[in-house]
């Protein structure tokens, strides 16, 4: 820790059982520990017996008490039943993306990562091809070619988990066309985000625009949700549509559907990374 | 026939396999008949072997040669193969508007209706409830309470079907919460509209706004299908969604879906009255 | 005030210079005063030194002490220099109609209100033209016919005020077709909503969709502002498009911008009747 | 030309005055010269006297007759006053994009261009600035940086227009920050997309998003137009806009803005490149 204070950006997001004052005792900690509140959201489910969640973004004048902040937090979370999660700035998170061919969302995600808008470390893009690999070089990351087949899977997914060990906060599934199995999500509860091509619940499973196209709807969409042991039945995060016609067969709603899936994808990563969602259950609260 | 000509609009709708030279054969059978094209839409699902849809909206400068012109054509028709559906702006559409007690849906056809918009003549409006009568009334359109218990079902149909005889070429269910059975829906193929309060084939079946709160989907829609025996299964016309939030609870989706159920289905029947929809296998092709 | 007590709904909006700890203390002055808070919102234009904006939906236990709160709150105002407001769920607004001929926003808003979405008392409508009055007596609410011509304007607004005197508390523009004076409009400071039919500040002034089809733009919009001195110069609370193509004259322009000036003025003015908006120089916080 | 028959795909856009039995005679002519016709659009200003536009796609099922039907065209267009254009797929579109330093356009372009979605040949991409040279290079594309001030502006269109001669069909301006002169302007008619980072006509000129956060719009737009003489005034292509709120300051703005102007963009060249768009006055027909 430095000897001279510096003023550090922190967020909070917290749930615990509703009781009176409680927001109030929550910005009073933080006042008491020198916090400028910049940004303060609220939901409950219940005001009377629900479940509150909160994020709370503050500036902490000086950085050095930050782990003061946090150890007296853990106390106070114990007294409330809160669940929390404190993160400052500096703290930048670490992303994994899962490819395998297809490159849309993969650069989507790369762009908005070189440009700024996406702040995260990307340790790793790690993939069961090698298609990809010389575009995911070009940017200096590292690319593991991990192959899966009925028989290795067991193998690769242990493979994966030690490439993972201690690198990873977030892994993105960027059109990543293999299952994960439940001991692997097991590791990374509501840290592993999914970009499924459909407007969830519609068309759960494998091949959504053909049966897009088959059902003849007339609006598309795509869905970023928390991986869960239920295919397809995670938390969802984004949602999002594009409209289409007749005129579109499968290959042109493919097509219009990776914009959608590049957008949402990308939308629910940067949520993500910033700290503004929390789960509940099977949904989420996304303070955007 | 008056003996004195005068310019009629029509609008022509076919469909046939296709083959080589059809849009001219179709377009020079117009022509020679006087009709100036005014709008010309074509679709096909493939043009080597595929099935070609149509619609051409033309004046006729002399009414007078109508039915010789739709003579003439249904000849031409059997030739090619054809279905196709001939109308002129004074055959004015009938529509019956089927409610139980929710008026969102009923209102906007009624105020579109009135105001223009949707160009039809509505002979009744037929209930299970009694709730809507004054509303109704006071457009001036007849209002039939015909209760329907699972006892009186098949009874109150035949009576349902005897008031529409001869006397409506649509039928829209504006949120009317019975399910019709197979036999009175074979009475009117594709002339039934329902509009379902979710964005299908999500949420399928009873209360799609509570699946939609459960599932804690980040959009809520609305469906305007044509009725099959299917539920909830039929060709779609128009869909829509409207972006909600974790702030949303069963309630609020519900005030929430009306406006996106108003305005899909009011807009689904607007194209049904003009002529610009076709159906074909389990979809519909709309010219709009 | 009755003498056992009963839970009632409250809402506070306030805005005042940032300070630390801010959020703190209004919390704690408000858990102090028996509220358990329902929905927290807050915005800040800089955390440094900027403006503080807080929306605090809160419930008291006993509305016996909602005096109490209000008058202490008066004497923390002063202090943090806030501009405020409170309101309970017993205060219904009273709210005014202006229109002209058009009926679709009016009709539009007295459905929302008949229905419960908006939630306000409508103790007069007031129109240059006589022609929608049955529409509006048919809701059990008065219309008062006062025509406006360049002669007699500033008689027309005396006459008017004398009407509203006391009576209102947000008047609402629904297509009204007359510009209101500096000297009318100061007497209802951003209470007054007028919906435009364009996206401003795209066709400012008259004839806005004539401009657009001359312009050949690609989507029309309605905006709905607070009236002030500078014509469709007013803070923006709401605004919303819809898509159009070559195929749509002025008249077809018309009838698709309806449906978007009809949500967007009844989107605004519910988010007015519940608070949920502040104005800030010339924008809107519009914590929805 | 080869010796045996191959099949081809081709595009005929046109625009003539009304006349009757125009699309009769434009299909005989098609179906004459073996054109078996793929889709077929048209629009009119006016049934009676106005212009007439139309896009027919097409399969020649022997391409050695293209010549023979371009040369038969020419001369009916004489006859019926049409402007055209007429090309095939094989005769694949030379597209230039010009970019200053913001890469987000240009990558959008790059992207859709590789996946194959934008069909073109990119001959040179050209700069005011050296930034962007890398990221073009890295995709076989020449670089050319041509500065551009006040003093050698001349000079730098002379330079640029050299290297453009009889190499382009389309120009892009992918945030190109330079004002073209009318007299470079007129070497490419209805030839040159710009992307306007506002929804026209709102926020014309400098600094779109600075005008926008101090309007406190709730919707800021893009927009793709070709270039005229009149900045920002040119036919519009293509519109959109994403929805925005209290918290985004200009720089949020910025980056949501981008978004939507890679989109746009997009979608417009994708829609000028496949011989979707014909231009009327100051508009487009965009058969979508």
């Amino acid at each position: 820790m430095r000897s001279s204070k510096a003023t550090i950006r922190a967020v909070l997001l917290l749930s615990c059982p509703e009781r009176p004052g409680i927001i109030s005792d929550v910005s009073n900690f933080l006042v008491k520990h020198g916090a400028n509140i910049v940004q303060f959201d609220q939901h409950t489910t219940d005001p009377q017996d629900g479940v509150l969640f909160m994020r709370i973004e503050f500036d902490l004048e000086d950085d050095r008490h930050f782990a003061k902040l946090k150890g007296n937090l853990a106390a106070m979370a114990g007294e409330y039943g809160m669940e929390w999660r404190l993160s400052h700035e500096r703290q930048t998170k670490r992303m994994a993306i899962f490819v395998s061919k297809m490159d849309h969302c993969l650069l989507e995600l790369l762009w908005r990562w070189k440009s700024g808008e996406i702040h995260a470390e990307i340790p790793m893009v790690i993939s069961n091809h090698n298609d990809l690999r010389e575009a995911v070089e070009s940017y200096g990351i590292p690319y593991y070619h991990i192959p899966v087949s009925a028989e290795t899977k067991e193998e690769a997914e242990a493979k994966t988990l030690e490439l993972l060990k201690d690198k990873v906060d977030l892994i993105v599934l960027a059109r990543y066309m293999q299952i994960l199995s439940p001991a692997f999500i097991s590791h990374y509860p509501d840290q592993i985000i999914n970009i499924h091509h459909s407007f969830l619940p519609a068309f759960i499973g494998a091949n959504p625009y053909r049966k897009a196209f088959e059902r003849g709807v007339k609006l598309i969409g795509a869905t970023a949700h928390y991986v869960t042991n239920d295919l397809d039945e995670g938390p969802i995060i984004e949602q999002d549509v594009v409209r289409v016609n007749h005129r579109y067969n499968e290959a042109a709603l493919k097509i219009a559907g990776r914009q959608v899936e590049r957008s949402v994808l990308a939308q629910a990563v940067a949520w993500h990374l910033k700290d503004h969602v929390l789960v509940y259950g099977n949904k989420t609260i996304v303070f955007a």
